[in-house]
């Protein structure tokens, strides 16, 4: 970085490649950094070493765990798998308190454009998984998208023949949004996805 | 963090403490973090930890340094002493490519609100540079807001009296900026300080 000396030069190339943040954030951050207690900046670094060398992928679902076996799969027993894009989405769905199922990371979405394939993704990991356990029913909570649309699709396709159940997270005009302000997406969704009462 | 193992959760309340980033954006950087390879989020860490460990304050002027002078000290010869609030601001000012005195970083301006007055500022080690050196020319600049008009004003008072010429950074319009899109303020500070032809 030019004009800045080298350690502060290297903090903010580092600081550079978290998503989103340019140069002059980047610059930002780094001020502060300097601007920590040594002990501040020592747990700050500490953290990001810990989380690499403790975070690993639970054996059973994909999610991120301290142990081999993350506490969801530990303590819940459940017919529901409810299948995830990324680890990220299980926290968002834990946050809702509403499903006490268990979880499935694909870790990707298919996306024949970027060369991602069934294969390429954890869904063999999910029908071993159908196999053996005792499940009832699929939830697919992949996003609205074409590639979340696409892997639910060829999920659906797989795990139907097994005779399970597989449902789908229901996507509309988002609770608390007033009509008039619903994007195009979300009200198209609405729609086609009306229920009857 | 609700909802993360302890390792993200640790790593998202360090990344919390940056400026401007709030819990949405910390778990962000965390994943992207964790999908580092081994290697990357070690270099991360460690450009933290250098930072702390190599950048001290030059001896002379107060800026950023890696050595107990600074580069700048320590090659330049000069008779203009720039004096500026914080370390990022020589940054800048060495960017434009059109200075080449020396530097005096105050660390901070007179802000009676917050408790601060001339004598928790670099002013006192400036006047002492001033009667040792043979200095022509002091310029000031600090921000145009209230406490860096005021930190101004006070050095202005207290170097003149040396015989010593004080200047300020022009401040106005932006250069670049129509006049319709100027800000009240710099275009206030345009017309005041307009300059004769």
């Amino acid at each position: 970085m030019a004009g800045f000396i080298e350690p502060i030069g290297r903090l903010i190339n580092q600081l550079s490649k978290l998503p989103g943040v340019g140069a002059k954030t980047a610059q930002r951050y780094a001020y502060k950094i300097i601007e920590m207690s040594d002990l501040e900046a020592e747990e700050f670094a500490q953290a990001i070493l810990r989380v690499k060398r403790e975070v690993k992928y639970c054996k059973v679902c994909g999610n991120f765990s301290e142990t081999d076996t993350c506490p969801i799969c530990q303590n819940r027993s459940s017919d529901i798998i409810c299948v995830v894009k990324e680890p990220k989405d299980v926290v968002a769905i834990e946050k809702s308190g509403r499903f006490d199922g268990v979880y499935h990371v694909l870790h990707g979405t298919i996306n024949p454009m970027e060369g991602i394939g069934p294969n390429d993704i954890a869904i063999k990991e999910l029908l071993i998984r159908l196999n053996s356990d005792n499940v009832k029913e699929v939830l697919i909570a992949t996003n609205p998208d074409v590639e979340g649309e696409a892997t639910a699709m060829y999920i659906a396709k797989m795990v139907k023949p097994l005779g399970i159940k597989v449902t789908r997270l229901a996507h509309g005009i988002a609770v608390g949004t007033d009509l008039e302000y619903a994007d195009i997406g979300s009200l198209t969704r609405a729609i086609l996805d009306r229920r009857e009462m």
